[in-house]
Order: C-alpha cells, then structure tokens, then sequence
C-alpha cells in the first residue's frame, strides 16, 4: 500500500514557490485577487505532518496544506506517504456533502502536489487553544453533534448503498500508513518500552510501570485495537480531537481528516470526548488568582454532555427519515411501531457509546504516556502540578475502559470524571 | 463494483467444448495423459451459479468449475458477475497456503473465461449427502476444526501484517455481489414477503407470519448482519455449509469458496454448526424400519462438538506460536503470563462463540422460509412430517438467537437443539 517514491512533478513549496504555485491557478486568483505580485505567505504548520501556508491579498487570505514525504515533526527518517493529502481530499468532499458548511471550503486539489487549497477561517482559533484559555463556545456542542451524527450515519450501511459502501472501503484501505500511525501511536506503543514515549519524570514512573504491568488494561487496549482495525462501521474523520476543531463564538469547523478511513463510530465520538476530558482535568493547571476555573471545567463537560445529546438526537431524526442502507432496512423493520424502532435504535447508540467510551479512555492515556502530548496538559509548566493532573487522566482512563461495559450513559462518564478530579 | 460485461475472450462452454479447451493446457495434459482425444467431458453442475464439469481419461480426471454472467439456477435476467471466479480462485490459494491440504489442488485459472481447473476428488460425496445417508466421517471434526482455525486465525489481524490485511481486504471488496446475495438472501428477504421465499404451505403458514412479526428476532437478524458487513476480522469461506465439504472415511475438503471475503469468523463456523443442527433435527425425517437414526443423530451433535473443541484447540495453539500480527502483539501482551494469556484468549473465543450462535440462528431460518432449501429437509417427501422437522428448525433457530449472548458454551447449544427435538 505504500507510494513513498514522491511523483515526479511533487515539488516541496516554501512561503516563496507557495505563491508562484497559486498564480495560475483562477478559483485562488478569483479569491485573493489582483495584484498576483502582492501576494505573500507565511508558514503557519502547527501539527506534526505537513506543510502548512496562509497566502493572502490585501483583501482575502487561501490556506495551502501539502504533505510531505515524511513526518514534518521527525525528518526524512520517519517516511509518510503522499496519498494522505489524497485521502484528506476524499474525506472532506463527504463531509461536506454529510454535514454541509462545518469544513472549509475546498478550492482546488492537486494530487501530484499533495496539496489541496482551502478557505481560510477567520477569526476561528484551534479549540485546544480556546479550551486552555478558559473560553466558552456557545455553538460547539450542536455543531459538532451533528456533524458526527451527520457524517457517521451517512458514511454508514444505515444510510449508503452496500455496494457504494464496499467500494469506498476498499478505496479509504489505501490510507494504511495512517491507520497504522494510530494503530501504534495509541494502542501499541505506550503499552511497552517504544522509542517516541515519553512521560512527566520522575513524578510519573511508577504509575507507568503499574500501566505497563496491567494486563488486564493492556487486553482491553487490544480489544479496542481489534474494534479498530476490524468494525468498518462509517467513514471516519479518524483524528478528531480539539486541535482537529476550528471555532468563533458562532462557528465550528472540522479541520484536518487526513486519516479517515471505515472504522468504529465511536472512534471519532470518544476522540472528542477524551479531550473534553483532558481538558476538564487540566483546568485547575490553568487556574489563576482571578479564576479558578471551577465553573469552566463545569462548563467543559456540560459541552461533552450536550455533544452526546445533540448527537443522538440528530442521529435519531436521521435513523427515522434517512435509513436507506441495507441495515435495518424499513421492508423489514418499519417505523410504523415506534417502541419497537426505539429499542433497536437504542441498542446500537448503545453499542456505539460503548465504543466511545472505550476508545476515550485509550485516547486519553496516549496522550500522557506516549509520543504525542497535547496543549492542555504541556502548557503547565510545573512538572509537579502538571503530573498531578496527568495522574488524574491516567486514573480515569482506567477507570472507563475497565468499566466501559457498565457505563450506561454520559452521565456516568462525568460524574466519574468529577470523582477523579476530586479525588486527588 | 460491477464487471457485468464479460472480456470479450469469454465463452460460456460446453460438454464438447471444454474437452478443445483443455488440450492445449500442459498442467492438464500432464495429469490426463494422452490420447487427448479420448478424453470426454460430463456436467454435473449441482449448485446454483456456476458451470461444472468432470473431464476424464481413461486414467484421470479434472474438475472444469465455469463462472456465468449470471446465476444459473434462475437465469440471464439474475446477472452475477464473472469476478466471483477469480476471487473463488484467490481464497483457494490463501486456504492451501493456510490449511494445507485440505482444498481441491488448483491445475489452472484463466479469468478471462472465469474458469478454474482443480482437482477431481474422489471417491469423496458431498458432506450433505452423507449426512442425508446416515454416514458417519470420523475425520471429519478434527479436519474441519483444524481448517477454520487455521484460516480464520492466519488471514487475521492477529497474524497477518496490518497492511497486507488491509490490501487483501481491499481486494475482496470487489467480490460485492456475492456479499450482497448473503445480505439479501440470508438477513434480509427471509423476513419480509420478498420474490423467492418458499416453505412447506400450508403447514408453516402461521409461523412465518409469527417470525416476520417478531420485531425482536428480526431486530436480533439485522444486528447479525450489521456484524457481518461490518466485522472485517479474517478472510472468510463465506458459504461454509455441509454442501461446501467433500468427504471420505479419511479425508475431507472445503470447495467453493466464491463467496470470500473479510468478515467475522463465525461466519465461518457458525455456517458448519447451522448445518449440522439442521442435519440433527432432520433425522426422524429420515428414520427407516431399520434404523431410527437416534444414535446418528448424536453422532451429528458429537461432530459439531468436536469441530468446535479441535477449533477452539487449534486456535490456542496458534495464538501461543504465530501470534505475529498488530493485534495482542508479543511486545505488548506476552506469553510468560499464561493465566493472562489464557484470559484474553477466552475472551477473544467468546467473542467468536457469540458471533457463531447469531450467525448458526441466521443460517438456521433462513434455509426453511428463504430462497435456498437444503436436501436434509426437503428429502422428507411427506409435507406434515417435513414441516415438523421446520418447525423445530425455526423455533431452534429463535432461541438460539435470543439467548445469544447467554449461551456459554458448545454443549448449551446442543442441550438447546436436543429439548426443541424432543419437545416436538
């Protein structure tokens, strides 16, 4: 599946080439302007993967991503193939035809580049960014409820024809290498003694022994892996975190679905919520003598809360006026006995909640023991204080995933969380 | 996904044109041996897709297993594509690679004509027929157990390279209609008033009607077929029934696997196990003066038993020695804790047992009130006493499938089929 030798008209652009690039092309012309030679760009890469420019005019701004041969963050030693730009393209096409207006705009694509130019948001700032500052984000949790019940139940064979469905599985397969990033980076590597881990030293190092020495955790990170790889339930953003978010008070968009792929629902809907969680527990890191962040954090799971809602309620509007696909199929269970279509929609949120919580609780302790940290917690600068938050994440996470069959509803999810952050 | 124009290189044969064919093939000279015009050719075509036909010498013969642009059984306005041939063809390499020996050796393919030469097996019958008979095989558990371990466990996550799983799974996607003949035949029409239903009218008129209003059995059926499209977890047979299997009193081998593709692994065993219940509730059917087919009837549920211990066996010992795929890998989940490993093992088994039971159900019903009959029941030629064997069929077939996350065990599912046999 690899495709690591580069087209020969890939070219690697710089914030001079960017420009160049862009001047024959109309729908960007058509945007920024004239005069060409008054454009500029800056290099705004912020992630781990790719090149990343803003090019703007005196009046309008284009972002330009392209991949790059590697991983941005590590060197030519850490290959990536290309076709991620390809697969994001992909992906963002259908999300934009699920779940209308919460992506950017695409304006143009170009495979042998492993570029694609999109709408530049504006004044949208990373959630992460936002959830660290202590802002609140009135339209965040409906946005994006929606969007995962649009997009995950589109992708699905509840919505798509099998066929149309079996094919673009197979396409979306080609995304391997990213799907093998996940595979290791949160269910392999932070369970044994794997080169890019690492942790809060020395305040951590038992508690990742302990981690380490669970087997009855590690299984459960496996079963997870296995629902991973092998329940190829809808098409997947694949990455969903809060830096994968962009948002404004009145706005929410979903940024950056290079490694889509068919997976588990509840991949994308516990990736969210496990940042919710990180977040929660990080407020009283980012607690200042004006603010103790108390209701924040509050309002951060009311968030978490309110996205579950959302979620099933749309979900629910479109299982009972949407459900064209080959399961469930209306000639043999109607919706003309609304108890009867109730129980069984209510079994598989079920089965899709379980997932979520699942694959929250192994989201969240990769981001404290493995390779990839984020924001939340690496913003505290006191390694003690830091790790004391970073305890509490790794206590929950173990705490769900050892009771994610018993999790009935959100609610417990958060009061477990409460009890967490309480209990320190 | 469709190829429903066939190469221009196609041409459905004949008894006399398949003999022209196979002169100019060396493999095949080299086992019939010359004269070649002595050889003849007969069609013994017994199932519903395809050509067969068995072409001898005086000293050899081969099997001529002939893909039509449609199904034979119905004619030119069912069209199923010529691919069936080539993806029966891949999975007869990756089951002779995985489970030597126990596959039809392959002299030949040629995709154009969607043609594959084998092996003539003999002097081997149709398993369906020897249970029919009364025939006990006494390799067969053993065989059939080792099979399926070794295919299931060898073409999954647990052994295979993530990225040759992914493109392998890629590639079986395109065998998409003969995916959605299982959709539409076994979890779909069997529970709406769909064209090719049948059943023995009017003994079972009223416990079809009592079926298709069961909303919490038809429920239960969707949710076996959400698992089966959606549960990628190894390369499957795809159609392992007692008609799939060639025996003799000391050899046994798995044919026509056109069916294949990535999906969950009791698919596989739950198939054999639907079969042999059927077979079970089958015999008084086939009582004579001389034999009340009592014992045979538990020579039947002995085998069933027996495959899924030599599985269950087969499987541990793989896990322990070949356990080189992304999932419960070495590094993270060693062997040096056996308890451990023991433990997460059975619960991997568990999972599949679960799988087996709801798919075992599906099979069950469908092959009473479906398109697709089978020879052990529709061999009784009095309608009252064959509908009382259906009638067992289908209640074995609703509870095995209500009770299935609450069946432990090989023995609780054949404690279950022997009540509903007495309990007529």
């Amino acid at each position: 599946m690899s495709d690591q030798t580069p087209p020969e008209r890939y070219a690697m652009l710089t914030t001079e080439s960017v420009v160049g690039y862009l001047r024959d092309i109309d729908a960007v012309v058509a945007i920024l302007g004239e005069p060409r030679s008054s454009w500029t760009a800056s290099d705004i890469a912020d992630g781990n993967l790719n090149f990343v420019f803003h090019v703007r005019s005196e009046n309008a701004g284009v972002i330009v991503k392209q991949a790059l041969p590697w991983l941005r963050a590590r060197g030519e030693n850490w290959p990536l193939p290309l076709s991620r730009a390809y697969f994001e393209y992909e992906a963002l096409l259908r999300e934009e035809q699920r779940a209308p207006g919460r992506t950017p705009a695409v304006i143009h694509f170009d495979r042998d580049m492993a570029l694609t130019v999109m709408e530049h948001l504006s004044p949208h700032i990373i959630l992460r960014k936002g959830l660290v500052r202590g802002v609140r984000y009135p339209r965040l949790a409906e946005d994006t409820g929606r969007f995962l019940a649009q997009t995950l139940f589109r992708g699905s064979d509840l919505s798509l024809d099998a066929s149309v469905k079996r094919a673009d599985m197979a396409l979306f397969a080609g995304n391997d290498a990213l799907c093998a990033v996940t595979e290791a980076r949160v269910f392999t590597e932070p369970y044994h003694d794997a080169e890019l881990n690492r942790w809060t030293r020395p305040q951590l190092d038992r508690l990742v022994a302990d981690v380490r020495a669970d087997s009855i955790h590690k299984a459960a990170i496996q079963e997870m892996k296995a629902i991973f790889m092998t329940k190829a339930q809808s098409l997947l953003h694949g990455d969903l975190h809060s830096g994968s978010l962009m948002v404004t008070q009145d706005d929410t968009r979903v940024i950056d679905p290079e490694f889509a792929f068919y997976g588990p629902m509840g991949f994308d809907t516990g990736a969210l919520l496990a940042n919710y969680l990180i977040a929660y527990l990080a407020q009283p890191g980012q607690a200042t003598k004006d603010d103790d962040r108390t209701d924040y954090a509050e309002w951060i799971l009311s968030t978490a809360a309110a996205t579950s809602t959302e979620f099933e309620k749309e979900f629910k509007h479109l299982w009972n006026t949407e459900r064209t696909g080959a399961l469930f199929p209306l000639e043999v269970l109607g919706n003309a006995d609304a108890a009867a279509t109730d129980r069984v929609l209510s079994d598989f949120l079920a089965d899709v909640f379980r997932d979520t919580v699942g694959f929250a609780a192994a989201k969240m302790m990769r981001r404290v023991i493995g390779a990839a940290h984020v924001e939340d917690l690496e913003s505290i600068p006191d390694p003690d204080r830091r790790a004391s938050r970073e305890k509490q994440v790794i206590a929950l996470s173990r705490d769900l995933l050892r009771r994610r069959a018993d999790i009935a509803s959100m609610d417990d999810v958060l009061e477990a969380a409460r009890e967490h952050q309480i209990g320190e």
